[in-house]
């Protein structure tokens, strides 16, 4: 109930710093868990997809950790301009990165299922946009942490790149569940799989748009594509 | 760059107090823009279903408003304890409102190709599963204005009446499919709705779990169901 101190910039500098560390660690065991639960899903090996489900432990403790480390910074401190948002911002990054952490699960989930059936096809198409989603997740987190807003801005470029991705693959399956009623279960998973990847290239998409929030003060949610 | 004036508290306490009726607005339009979309996918209503998917600008306003206030809010009142708690939740109960916006328009787009096809079956749990939602949504927020725990906590076991329902749709659905290739294009979208409203069952959990944590000071998340 005391007042702070007055502020310790240094201090306040360091733990901020601190904050960023925690958040890349969360955002690369995030996309380890996706890495893994997808080749878990091409190599049908339960034991990559047994450790992807039970794996989410790790993330929630940092989930938690890192939601602390934002309010502590937030009371103690009471940060101004770029600082306050750069802690906003990591607020809503944290909560991106835990979702990503559960659709890495979601993805191992239908893994274990589709390990049950005869594979529908070689899979091709749902590693690249593992790929592109993953690549999309480190360069957002790159770009806050480098303050990079070209970085934040390619980010943006790509969700469209993996968002073209998902319209063929449903096509296609589409087409493998019509011919054969004996891969509509298996190919179901699939279609959902590749919905999952798209929605963690949105959570990345929302961490380069806070970058680009955070840097240049500017608002291009709802706006994307729009001129500076 | 100058320091604010002393906090005016009656002043902030008014601005909180608008903050909280914005978010309540912002879930009142996101609540309706479900019970919309659902109703188009039931009466298959072209003009409803349209005025879903063109119906989310409103929402995404309030949502980069919302944002604007809480950032203000911390920038010149600096506030501590409880007040900072209700701030930071207030960041991330927006986030949740608006993608349970933009849940309704895809739940919109699931209903526009659904009623493209001869209906699948007479839809009885998807509504059921909407209204559900619905209520968790409302009482969510309704819990958050009040601060009052028991209806955050009425809003966790709801939650799984709601992923309950998810299963025996799927499997219902699925057998329609394997009995008839005709029905799995339009069953494939019914199913994508069930897990769009699982989702906003998600997000309006997300909401109770911030209640939670602003009045108790105890962070629920991760642990849900653990005693007091």
């Amino acid at each position: 109930m005391t007042e702070p101190a007055k502020p310790l910039v240094r201090h306040f500098q360091e733990e901020l710093e601190q904050l960023k560390t925690r958040l890349l660690e969360m955002g690369g065991q995030a996309e380890e868990n996706v890495r893994l639960a997808v080749m878990g899903l091409v190599d049908r090996d339960h034991a990559i997809i047994d450790r992807v489900m039970k794996g989410d432990e790790p993330l929630n403790n940092l989930h938690i950790e890192i939601d602390n480390r934002c309010f502590t910074l937030l009371a103690l401190y009471q940060p101004m301009a770029a600082d306050l948002r750069t802690i906003v911002a990591a607020v809503k990054i944290n909560t991106d990165l835990e979702r990503v952490g559960d659709l890495a699960v979601n993805i191992a989930e239908a893994a274990r299922r589709y390990a049950s059936h005869a594979p529908v096809k070689k899979l091709i198409d749902i590693p690249r946009m593992a790929s592109i989603a993953q690549a999309m997740l480190r360069d957002s987190l790159d770009a806050f942490v480098r303050r990079d807003l070209a970085l934040a801005q390619a980010v943006l470029n790509e969700d469209d790149r993996l968002d073209a991705l998902k319209t063929p693959i449903f096509r296609e399956l589409l087409t493998y569940m019509l011919q054969d009623p004996s891969t509509i279960e298996p190919a179901l998973d699939l279609i959902l799989v590749s919905r999952h990847l798209e929605r963690i290239g949105d959570h990345a998409t929302n961490v380069a748009e806070d970058v680009i929030f955070i840097v240049s003060a500017r608002d291009v949610r709802h706006h994307a594509g729009e001129g500076a």
